[in-house]
């Protein structure tokens, strides 16, 4: 099945070849495949699994994104004559120069790709991605895949975390452009962070791409660019269900000042004039979305300013949005800001000062929202910018591409650090589910076993522990990875990233609290079926005993 | 002047079109827009600063970079009939239609940028870009000029440390595509460490784009992609200057390898046979170029098969290159390599053995290469990627946009936090140079006050110490910032990366030992001339006293 078209799913054939040309690579990946050219082994078939060897953040789990990119990737790489003219003058003068026309003609049409989809939650050391093709081809990919992958899959799982700190009432808004690496980091950020869990960015080209939801109102900026009254134009206001007589509105919310101060007690000689012009002017231009930053002086100021105004629009029979608070102690001052309203609402009998939003937004780590829900506060929204894009607590995951077959033969990396170990082979990989609903343990077996049933015991070998053996009875058995790419073409349908967004959380569903945690969660099972593990043992040992070369031969 | 062609530079008005449309901002850049335009402001001279609070990293400098890309996007910002179309469909439906034929309609005719020149040592605080020109076009700029600058700055100022940290001598290698924020932010990365000091990057495309030299021989795969000599073709090279005889290079190579074995008194049985196919592969292809990966299975196994091919190679009046080590301590096997090639250059009387190059790439962070300037090590060429790319020590540099006046009056953001107030009013930006030719104080003055001259006394305000007036002589004064923008036409010319590089190392040669010292440098001063601080004086006791509102009127 093809691709559905920019409308669905907002990526398209030019943009990712724009993002991703194949020059966007190592130059190694390209000296490699001339050296498997001359030695005339480029077209052999073979296989590399991408996968990552630690969870992020200290974390119990992962959310796999960049699939789809990788697929249109896939299905537009060739090197244009420009393309391979740089080439040729990267390479050695002594480059055969039959190998350029060799990578001119290439393209993905000799590459399948099974893959995990877009959206699960996956574990450390589980092949992600298997890419098969020829030698050549499949070596060249490696760079751009993990650059896809990498980034995306970070920054899906720190949303996650973030979103799982926040609980799930509260509304997340991303505003991390301005911190991202380059425009499309920043890009990048807000689509994977919807997907990962937030609910808005203020990223106006991600919503116009990607469809992710845009919001946001004012900056301090807007504020402070105010000093008087007299810069407020119209100075009227119609009212929604009256007739279409302008009211002044700037006297009205002069009237609500003076009862608000009153109301509150508070010094008529607090209030700045500047910012009361500022929100004036914005409730002229916005009477149905006003929700101004209400910090640019003080949060007692901006409030005392905000109530005039906001009763002022409710005379007219608009309904205020809420406020923004931008410094100092969120939780604290959003206490103190929901009992003005909750006094404005009952002093006044304004039922709109009853459900009127607090957005919160200063500096937001993964900590500080797992702290909004142990103190008392009445934020609605937070918004996180440099803490979210960046990944402050670990700015890289990382992903490997590893060969693990050619020739239909198993290759196999031996290490002296078993981590750094590969397992060899195609393979299948499964999720067994447990009698509560809950994933336990992702098996990873060779492609040719028979798959584990639902109630039928099975041996393994977890991947934390090297020799011992455990018996498990899955209640229900999943195929974890799919047909992604096949002679050229994407095998699945493509997602938006609302459709992604509601795979991670049914997949986060799936999965038991302890490994949620985001402090010291306990580690999910990944183990080896008995045939693979015997295949590592072999080739293991194997390795030890005849890899000696004969200086005799 | 007119941008030079992307031939020199890398930088074209498609690719910043397409890499930085106008929608890629936060949506209350335009909601702000639409509220001036609504209150009849839109038009009203602005001027903004960008700036940011501290210097990255703990350090004592950053380094100023993106601006290039800032001048492309200005002279190329416009909203197309789609842009305009997205953001009707996002702002209230009450919305005034002839607002987005006012959007449709603008560009940066109106605005001018003045900015210190990329590549220069700047520090916390200084204004390094101001914007003037209409109040809702430049407040529309912000966030991309943000996310221009911010990232750009960041990893050209982290590159600087690691050069600065590996010391003048070791050439440095970028590799860190995979683990950037995506395709683009591995490309300005690359980009932007070349400016900072790398000399090479295994990025094809930052070559291809901007001119940054590519490196990069063979990764692991390649290594044990092969099993036997069988899969070596062809098996013959011809020397260089001999006649055109197939020379059997396994069989050259095999009684190179006996006697390598005999020098070292190494056992045969530790070769790998893959190991070996696979360098004797890449030598045919490369015999010029010959720098394996020597530590896929062992170290001591890697380096036997490479002085074999290698001396195979020089036999035949080749020059191989080097080898690669990818794990474990590399400054004591660095060591060891360097001692084998002694023994090898003296026992076998080959030179080329006396000027082999070892490089060094294993997860190196800043510390790690400070720690190769103490510990011995024999490591010519180091390649950098997570730890470089993602700036993991802090992953974002805080550059804001604030407003400094309005129709020509100043403004300035008053906040309890005094790091986080502004300081108001156009400005003009001097660095104070002394005797030995090192900068010692950045002034900030008005634009209209007298530049401050050499051999002169003057009196100023660190910025550190809100009130004490300090009095300095320079022996020299350079104008920080220049005209780079005026009536839509980029008024400099463009640098290539090149160039920029140049200026880096010159500016920092002018910068202190003190000031450049990784962890814990002496603070640089930033002062404000006695006008400037007079002015802020003002304002900051004009708020508290005249900011009351009388609620009479």
């Amino acid at each position: 099945m093809a691709a559905p078209s920019s409308n669905t799913c907002g990526l398209t054939e030019r943009s990712i070849r724009e993002r991703v040309p194949p020059l966007l690579t190592d130059l190694y990946q390209v000296t490699m495949a001339y050296a498997y050219w001359r030695t005339g082994r480029h077209q052999e078939p073979a296989v590399f699994e991408l996968f990552f060897r630690n969870n992020p953040f200290g974390g119990g789990f992962t959310l796999f994104a960049g699939m789809q990119d990788c697929l249109l990737f896939l299905r537009s790489f060739h090197f244009t004559d420009e393309d391979v003219e740089f080439l040729r003058s990267v390479l050695p003068p002594a480059t055969d120069p039959a190998f350029f026309q060799f990578l001119r003609g290439l393209d993905c049409s000799g590459v399948t790709l099974r893959a995990i989809p877009e959206g699960t939650v996956v574990f450390a050391r589980v092949p992600l991605m298997e890419v098969a093709g020829p030698l050549a081809v499949v070596q060249l990919l490696e760079t751009s895949l993990l650059c896809l992958v990498n980034y995306a899959s970070l920054v899906c799982s720190n949303a996650a975390r973030f979103r799982l700190a926040a609980g799930p009432k509260r509304k997340l808004l991303e505003l991390g452009l301005r911190r991202a690496q380059g425009p499309d980091g920043g890009l990048t950020a807000s689509r994977y962070t919807h997907i990962g869990g937030f609910d808005f960015t203020s990223n106006v080209q991600a919503g116009f791409q990607y469809g992710v939801p845009v919001a946001g109102t004012m900056a301090h900026s807007y504020v402070t660019s105010f000093t008087s009254l007299e810069e407020v134009l119209p100075k009227t206001l119609v009212a929604v269900n009256g007739d279409s007589t302008p009211v002044d509105i700037i006297l009205l919310t002069k009237g609500w000042l003076s009862r608000v101060c009153e109301l509150l007690g508070s010094q008529p000689g607090k209030i700045h004039e500047g910012e009361l012009a500022a929100f004036l002017s914005y409730a002229i231009a916005y009477p149905q979305n006003f929700l101004p930053v209400i910090d640019s002086f003080s949060v007692s100021c901006g409030l005392l300013n905000f109530c005039a105004v906001a009763l002022a629009l409710c005379e007219l029979d608009y309904k205020p949005l809420g406020v923004r608070l931008d410094s100092g102690d969120l939780c604290r001052q959003s206490l103190e800001v929901r009992r003005v309203f909750r006094l404005c609402s009952k002093h006044f009998s304004v039922s709109a000062f009853d459900s009127l939003t607090i957005v919160g937004t200063n500096n937001i780590t993964e900590q500080s929202m797992a702290e909004l829900n142990e103190k008392e506060n009445e934020i609605d929204v937070v918004g996180v910018g440099t803490h979210l894009v960046t990944c402050t607590q670990q700015p890289s995951l990382g992903c490997v591409y590893k060969l693990v077959e050619v020739r239909a033969s198993p290759r196999m990396k031996i290490s002296e650090d078993p981590e750094k170990s590969t397992v060899p082979g195609r393979k299948a990989v499964y999720r067994l589910i447990d009698a509560e609903g809950h994933a336990f343990l992702d098996l990873v077996c060779l492609v040719a076993e028979a798959p584990p049933e639902a109630g039928v015991s099975l041996s393994c070998y977890p991947l934390s522990c090297d020799t011992s053996c455990v018996s498990v009875i899955p209640a229900q058995v999943i195929c974890l990875r799919q047909d992604m790419f096949t002679k050229g073409r994407v095998t699945q349908p493509l997602c938006s990233a609302t459709e992604t967004r509601a795979k991670v959380q049914s997949s986060l569903q799936t999965l038991h609290p302890r490994h949620k945690r985001l402090q010291e969660p306990d580690s999910y099972t990944v183990a080896l079926s008995e045939k693979l593990h015997t295949l590592v043992t072999e080739i293991r040992e194997g390795s030890s005993n005849n890899s000696n070369f004969l200086l005799a031969n």
